[in-house]
């Protein structure tokens, strides 16, 4: 049994448990998915602000999750928050929502845009794209204008909103798939991939699966250069117990 | 049970079997490997002409695939031969071995290096890397000068050699991961893992996860676009049999 | 006197009279132009697959070229089919017309638009661009949705939807160059250069004389990297006899 | 008069002292700085993990120095944490020290060098000499090895290691500027000016200068778009305190 | 006192007085701006011929300049015509005003646009942006059409058709800032500043701010490489005096 | 008979004469060529000082050239000085040889290294790689640090330190084709040829025969955009009567 956990990096609940239970449906039956939030931090990430915050809460449920013998993670954020960090922390894989996203989406088509929440984060997609390399593949990044916490038990309107985004991004772009941008959307993608002309990838199912193709490969991050588990050292203030962590990473 | 074709493009039937074998040991006990080799081609890829005539084999098997209802192909020669075409022919997702390896390297680490056979190959990698994306995650193409065929079976001298090169990626690029540049040193992977100081990439089982994980996300390859089924014509001489395959793909 | 064969790709015999009635008429008095198109491949070229396929035939064409004497050869098809592989099997120099027409069209003026035939070629020919070095110098790339055999002894509206399509790219793309992405429009090349207010290149003529200048410099195709004579080594099946030709290429 | 304050992301007094002598050495006379540490986070920055958690503790300064009136930020630490964030949150101009030394590096010559502290941060520089538009620019990241904190009041013996390294790098990349990698440097810069063979470029003053002339042009932070304040919202555990700071924001 | 010289490479004498008081404006107490404008060359800059053109007197200006003991020089012109010439000839800093503004511009967001006279330019600026790093910072570059000696005194209208294309520049490509693409708009920047929905950079003061800061760095041009000053020796005709020139510069 | 001018833009007479001995010799029968050095400017181009000086006298030489009847140009200098505003000036083609030789080169093989004079003009020669789009073909830039005058009438000892330049260039870079950085190198191209381990591309006759082939086909430069006559204009000084040129220009 491998045990894998989707963090989501906000605190809300219910959108944990359905990205957990979106997690469940793709994940193999030798999976174990456990989804969690952190215990400090942003409800919603809409913001630099906010993803910059988010990521202690992120690298405290990394840590437990090594601690607690989890053999991966999934960062489900469409920011990869805290991705480099993470991957310091653990010894298993760490892999983010966006980047597994946009890994998939390039081997189902010639080209992807990308559909996210509100347009303030559209240049943090952007920097991902090219990060990963994906600045060709992406064709556009499209905002919904919808918050992120309304895709928490969306009303029929925001499901319309982002259903015609999807299709106004695949017309304009003429892209062969969609990529959600952001977690809480993940639970409608079922209900788009038939209706909006283009393959849909949600990057929670895309990231449970790349991380059980890592475990079964062995591949776990390497350790030998930057990503090495970081220097201990002292920290201060209501982060002090991150110095702790950092120094019993193995 | 989903039934995935690895498709070897060279005609050597014992690598074929060395690449079945390999396949099998990673694959999900949900999923059906064949190892298949074409009918017509040449017996060891190492230049652009005999990965340019290993094509229409490879076309040919994707069809005889497609017919015989496999989900889903991989493509086992680090050139990726034929990958477009393969796409445009097969309804379920199609994925190379250096696309898989590249893919899954950049989640393990900040930067791979990729050891190949003949020095004559090496551009063929690096245009593979730009077009998908990691011209900067790959720090490095070196030959190890092994012919292609010397890998079947290989001597203990075959395998120091590449060990060696292997060593020497890693020191000279300081790379997280070593990717195999030939389908024929999958089977020789588990061996260098723990032996050249870099997690060790195999495209072939990398490439069989990479289509599993499409298949569970039903994410074959759309349709709407480049990847169309190609329209149906006729094709003359030795050849003249794909024009009715082209038609009657789906 | 140079001997230039000019190879159709495909193995419409009309259109191969027309590309070399259009390469003669620019050719130098001293460059004996023949026409040729394969024994073995698809009509026309409108995909991955098409194109993928036609290469064997090309790869013949060269090589029958090359022991006949054949001082250059230009490859008029533009998705530049068996570009590098032909390189490898010839002496001389090679040159498709795509790449031909995207060099010639930089030194006109500061970007170009390309007009294709169908859209789903599109992805090729921005492939080209990028692997020739004119992503940034390509402005456009547009499809008049014009199969490739209407090309052929083309209707007046035939000629008026690429007139158009061509007007268009020049007025989105503010071009200073229109290049023709088919080899089935050189002829219509003279026609067009008056009437879409920009310069028309058509990579057959281009091709012409770009391969000219190379002998002319004694400039044939390195032979000491990638681009050496490929190894000999046994084909299987109908492409056996590209074993042997492999091996007496020098 | 105006104010800028220099944040020091980590919590080394010593290290903030010295920083703002610096600042201080090379600001106009009409400038009034202020130097930094945040209550909380690491003591040093030597990994993405340290990096990522020195972040809140730079907000929380950012947002302290914005309701007690000051006109500009400077983020002291070679990774520019916090940066996107900062400008969200501020509303005069906020600079990083990697961005600054990088963009007058460029002013001085063809090509510049880096010189940081431990390899494992080298990627870190990459990523923002990416971002930033300098990879070309950007000729080598070269590191020293020397720990963070054994820069405060440094043996002669690390003088000498830094000024080898520096050297080192002018020889190997022909750089015309070398850029200091780490705050923690800035002091030693003027020494380092006559003696590496190359102009030194240190974040620190630059980054100053760079405050101070946005200022004088009235250069703020652009808050139509991208860096406009952020939503407001709950923040949970000991972090809460930053959603309502992100409530103030003007 | 530092003295820098702000040269307007073109000889309307009405425009260099208004680039002087603009530059004087934001110029530290500590700075004497002279604005200055060569004896020989085109009265307005709008293609590449004039910006080829103006380069001598730019050089005889920085020479003059060097010698009558100034410390640094701008050249005010938005193509920074003899830029590289001027670093070699020069020992203070240089620095062009396209360079500038776009350094500036990337600072206050993560975009911007260049709103420019004539169309022909656009090029020009297209290139400089590439070879400053700042091809994907800058979104776009737009013509007013307004030719440059209109700018001089600007009818109402003139200001109009401005404010109107910076205004259409921020609505299509929602860039942060609009950089002011002729030296000749500088008097204009302040009133643009409020009523076009983003930051507006004018070069001369940009420039003006970063030859200050290299200033009080000690930041002049690196002379060990490419910068040196060139080698001297004979040149004819009319341009005779140059090689004297270059001989004597340090 | 197409009349061709090759304009060597320093001012040394026997160079000139060598270069138009070179061009002689690979013209066709059809085209008479003309080599022409400025009535002003530097003796030698070993710098960005030289170069902007030499602009003067090459656009001279173009109008001259127009105004004579001339149907094509070639500028003789590697860093292709005023390459674009000769293109406004000329109704005919005009080709610069470093373009020229870059072009030709990427045809013979994948990757091309430059040798050059100097080591301070590699700068240039990487800029005009890049403007060109030859970023990744240009594996190398070497100086062999000859004074460009030596190469008039060399010594054996000037030949000998070449073609090791040249040797050394292709052992590093392992490319298929030496570019000859400097059109005094054009005469020794011959005796290269055989002796460097690669096929040596010598820009003279490169642009010689690349401009036959753009009047061939009649890709005369394009004047609807960038490159359009300049605007007429008054020009001041010594340059006066450029202002005129520019004025008749069609």
């Amino acid at each position: 049994m491998k045990r894998v956990r989707v963090i989501n990096p906000n605190t809300s609940l219910a959108m944990t448990e359905s990205i957990g239970r979106r997690a469940r449906a793709v994940a193999a039956p030798s999976t174990e998915i456990t989804a969690v939030s952190p215990a400090m931090g942003p409800e919603s990430i809409e913001s630099h602000y906010d993803e910059a915050l988010a990521v202690p809460g992120v690298l405290a449920e990394v840590a437990a999750g090594e601690s607690g013998g989890a053999h991966g993670h999934v960062i489900a954020c469409f920011g990869d928050p805290g991705l480099d960090a993470a991957r310091e922390v653990a010894v298993g894989p760490v892999v983010g929502i966006a980047e597994a996203a946009m890994h998939l989406a390039t081997l189902v088509g010639r080209g992807f845009s990308v559909v996210t929440t509100l347009s303030r984060t559209a240049g943090r997609t952007w920097d991902l794209a090219r990060r990963y390399g994906f600045e060709r593949a992406c064709l556009g990044v499209h905002a919904c204008e919808i918050p992120v916490l309304d895709l928490d038990d969306p009303s029929p309107e925001t499901v319309r909103t982002l259903t015609e985004a999807c299709r106004e991004a695949v017309a304009r772009d003429r892209c062969d798939a969609v990529v959600l941008g952001c977690a809480g959307m993940a639970p409608l993608a079922p209900g788009l991939a038939g209706s909006v002309g283009a393959r849909v990838v949600d990057g929670v199912t895309a990231a449970v699966k790349l991380v059980e193709s890592l475990l079964a490969l062995d591949l776990r991050t390497a350790k030998g250069g930057e990503y090495a588990a970081p220097p201990p050292k002292r920290y201060a203030g209501p982060l002090s117990s991150f110095g702790r962590r950092g120094a019993t990473t193995p």
